[in-house]
């Protein structure tokens, strides 16, 4: 016997793999049980309706803020410099109440920030053997909530960098004065003009922007419903210009992308207007690197034990 | 007979002064009546809750949200530079719908943002009579919601710009992750921390290192009731670097506060890890300002019509 179920246990979403003894996909569940917003029953009902008629003879590995504080339990972090060897070092079995086990991704800590990822690594450890055309000397963005830009030399995350991009983007565009409530098709002119203020803020950077939204809409210059793109523009350029005046894309080294296609889509473009010619991102990365993980982990061999009858 | 009565009518607060006719603040009235959350009744129920009692002889000026478009009336911006006579000139009367007059002063609009202010000229135009001795060449900080860093030259206010400071302190210490539901009493020294993370993010900016609150707080190197204040000193840090990088703060020019004590004694710590030294605040600016504007408006000496009865 073989095969994995794969957990991809975010602040928003759960999504779960099941792969087959050879590490093919053959189904992929998402629901919207991020930590953040879990079923009636927790964590446990969570993961029985995800895996639900799913073999219980599987292996099951999590990464994500499931393993934060906060999740269903808090799993150490691994200090960087880290490679793959040293991520599955760090997975940690956990007995769950119904005598099954679940067994966790250990985060990434960045001692200099400090700062912190959970979930990211797996993404990470399943792009990198994928590129190893440029994993000798790269630069990775994973757009989302909480932006990283990370390092990786000769396969290990050396260092990266958190932007709460996303979180400020929601926050803003939702509950602050800059707040529409008008929707609209995404506006490409108006989120150029958000990427360029910010490239353009020099030194003040362009949170001392912010405003202008608002100004710039008054005026009748930005249409309300082209101001959340406006503010996106904004944020993610600034997110550019603080990488690039802090030196996150390491001289030589190649930039690239993983994460949702439509998100990327805009740093794409924003990288563009900063002259950075950036690849379509990586796909299904956390999966490739949950399979990966487990594999030199030895999980695929481990007996796993049925739940005990209630 | 003289008198007025000054309304400061902000987004979330409105006060209201009653002076008597040499401009003596006979008595002043503070509800949480904003534009953002009026009392049944709206605008007229707010204004006739707060003047209670007070004679309807009085002229009745008003700066502040209440003039912009979401307030109760949208009164035209003027455009810098702009002096005492030229606000003067843009006060507008507007007949109310129980036949009395309310006027309104209007804001000040600088081209070069484009950037925007309600309330701030009137705090700046009582303030700056106030101090001759620096009022030739000046900056004015007034820490808000929305603070704004205005130059003021020869008694003109000659350019200014806005930081989103206080709505994004609000929106990440009760909305983000940064979130701890945990309040202390101020500290100091969480405080200096946060403001020295911002002196020293470099070009990168303080922006970047938000998530540093999260990480520093799950290492156990900031107690999570210290987070907001850590936060706080994050953003009031990073409105003093961008403000220095973007010269923000004319060659020569003094430095003075506005605004209210708590918060701009935040203001002043911080200034003092920039090595600026800041003189308390001016207080009652906002007074000062509706008393002169209405003086200079000839508003003491009109007629004011009875409200119709009903």
């Amino acid at each position: 016997m073989g095969g994995l179920i794969g957990l991809d246990w975010g602040a928003s979403t759960l999504r779960a793999y099941k792969f087959d003894e050879t590490g093919r996909i053959e189904e992929t569940r998402s629901r919207s049980w991020g930590i953040r917003r879990l079923p009636e029953g927790g964590f446990a009902a969570a993961l029985a309706g995800i895996t639900e008629g799913w073999p219980t003879t599987l292996a099951r590995l999590a990464c994500g803020m499931v393993g934060s504080r906060g999740g269903w339990r808090e799993i150490p972090y691994v200090d960087l410099p880290a490679d793959a060897t040293k991520v599955v070092n760090g997975i940690t079995r956990v007995q769950l109440d119904n005598g099954t086990a679940l067994h966790f991704v250990p985060g990434l800590r960045d001692p200099s920030g400090p700062d912190l990822m959970r979930g990211e690594e797996t993404q990470l450890i399943g792009a990198i053997p994928l590129h190893t055309d440029i994993a000798g000397n790269s630069t990775w963005i994973l757009p989302g909530t909480h932006s990283k830009w990370a390092s990786v030399r000769d396969g290990s995350v050396t260092g990266f960098h958190t932007f709460m991009t996303g979180e400020l983007f929601a926050l803003l565009s939702e509950h602050s004065i800059l707040a529409q409530g008008e929707t609209a098709p995404h506006d490409q002119e108006s989120f150029a003009r958000g990427v360029s203020a910010a490239r353009d803020s020099g030194a003040a950077g362009a949170l001392s922007r912010l405003f202008s939204a608002r100004a710039l809409m008054l005026e009748g210059r930005l249409p309300p419903a082209a101001t959340a793109d406006y503010l996106s523009g904004l944020l993610i350029g600034e997110e550019f210009r603080a990488a690039l005046a802090g030196h996150l894309a390491a001289p030589g080294a190649t930039l690239q992308l993983i994460g949702e296609p439509a998100l990327c889509e805009r740093y794409r473009h924003a990288a563009a207007l900063f002259e950075i010619d950036l690849a379509p991102p990586l796909r299904d990365a956390a999966a490739h690197g949950l399979w990966k993980l487990a594999e030199e982990a030895g999980l695929l061999r481990t007996t796993v034990e049925a739940p005990r009858p209630c």
